[in-house]
């Protein structure tokens, strides 16, 4: 009983696994790189009442940002983690329903977690950056490493929704 | 040849196109009273330099907010109609795969749209209030409608992410 409508042989899902794998190691480093951006970003200025240092710590959506990081980054650490073991061990981890289905929830919530974490990110700099130039504060390097951060917090997001199709399209092939 | 594997009975089938029109309908009602509160949103307040009235133009998150909404109102509202249609007319549109699919990339990208408009505008709104405060312009009023307007966009996403996760697990029909 061959059936003709699946795409899931076992060379196309063995390729899907590779570029699920190269998703994440990507999501890995994109997300340190975010990670380090954010968390070295402080500025000093001179204003009327004295000298001011603004850290990441100052702003509520970074601080939220960096949260989503860290979530993202153990997510992406113990995926690697479950991909590397069966191959050292020979056993596999979470086979049948189970690892389709975390996989597929997996992706889906910590997708949404980064994207949420950059859009926190990139709101709160553009219209915080407005204000801060308009009181003659301009801190643009501050505000510029902030939205480095969250762009390359929004790529990571980027390769997680897109392991987040495959692991969607792999549902089928949990009966 | 009767699959025992799959659940997708036909009215198992029915019962879940239900529950994703209720959650349409859901997140189209939130939408659109997000829409009014962010869009009616001004407050005006006495400052040293005179009277200043702030609306959610000011506001570059709300704006992108609002930029969601409408990008969600008009998918749900589409998603309504080829619900609605085929009752009316007796025709399918999108049948076979390229309903699936519409399903489940429509679900997936306008639920990522909302959760980052969402999230922008409680970004800006936290951090701003914080700043307006300090500055004894507290404009509780206009950030807490903002913030009510973020939250039943949050909302909104929710219902929407619910739907996605129903149209990714109807994927295995589309064979």
């Amino acid at each position: 009983m061959v059936d003709t409508n699946t795409t899931s042989t076992p060379s196309s899902s063995a390729a899907s696994r590779t570029v699920l794998l190269l998703l994440r190691v990507l999501t890995f480093v994109f997300l340190l790189i975010a990670l380090i951006l954010v968390a070295i970003d402080k500025e000093t200025v001179e204003s009327s009442i004295g000298e001011i240092e603004i850290k990441f710590k100052d702003i509520h959506a970074y601080r939220y940002m960096i949260s989503t990081i860290v979530i993202g980054f153990a997510y992406n650490l113990l995926q690697l983690a479950l991909s590397i073991f069966p191959v050292v061990s020979g056993n596999r981890v979470l086979t049948g329903n189970g690892g389709y289905m975390f996989d597929f929830f997996g992706d889906k919530i910590i997708s949404y977690f980064l994207l949420s974490g950059s859009a926190a990110g990139f709101g709160a700099s553009e219209d915080m950056h407005r204000l801060f130039k308009a009181q003659d504060l301009p801190l643009n390097s501050f505000f510029e490493k902030g939205n480095a951060s969250a762009g390359l917090l929004l790529i990571g997001f980027l390769f997680t929704a897109i392991a987040s199709i495959f692991t969607s399209f792999a549902l089928p092939k949990k009966a």
